[in-house]
């Protein structure tokens, strides 16, 4: 299983942060949507984090800003996030 | 937007309340795992179904049922389906 206390360090170190919000539960605007994540599996975020970096999910961040991001990271990683975002609150 | 009662129908009438639950808050086994539908915007509803009937994110739900589905469907009942779960209350 990931470290949850590193995945918020990834997390707020790298772009997630930014467009899902430190504990995952940013809203959307109308030029702004993006998913919520808290309490999300981390089974699924990881699949979709390898999805996105993979490019086996069309990534339609700004820039493909995201993809790039993942890109940089590993599965350990992707692990640490997933179970960060996993534990937060969902509201 | 969409009409949160016909999109309740179509969720239960279809696969979708079969795998993420009713209200949307089904939750994972390790045998199948499922991000919770309920509260998520409906704008990123109805862009990952396109996605998924369009074939710009991989299906992996079992035998890619969930992009045969939803080729079944148009855009309007992706707006019916997207305003229900985006008006289910998440736990």
């Amino acid at each position: 299983d990931g470290d949850p206390a590193n995945g918020k360090k990834l997390a707020q170190g790298s772009m997630c942060a930014r467009c899902h919000g430190v504990d995952g539960n940013a809203r959307s605007t109308s030029l702004h949507v993006v998913p919520l994540l808290a309490g999300q599996p981390a089974a699924y975020l990881i699949q979709e984090m390898k999805n996105y970096a993979e490019g086996t999910r069309v990534d339609s961040s700004k820039n493909g800003q995201m993809a790039k991001e993942l890109r940089l990271l590993g599965e350990a990683e992707y692990a640490d996030i997933a179970a960060y975002y996993e534990s937060q609150k969902r509201y």
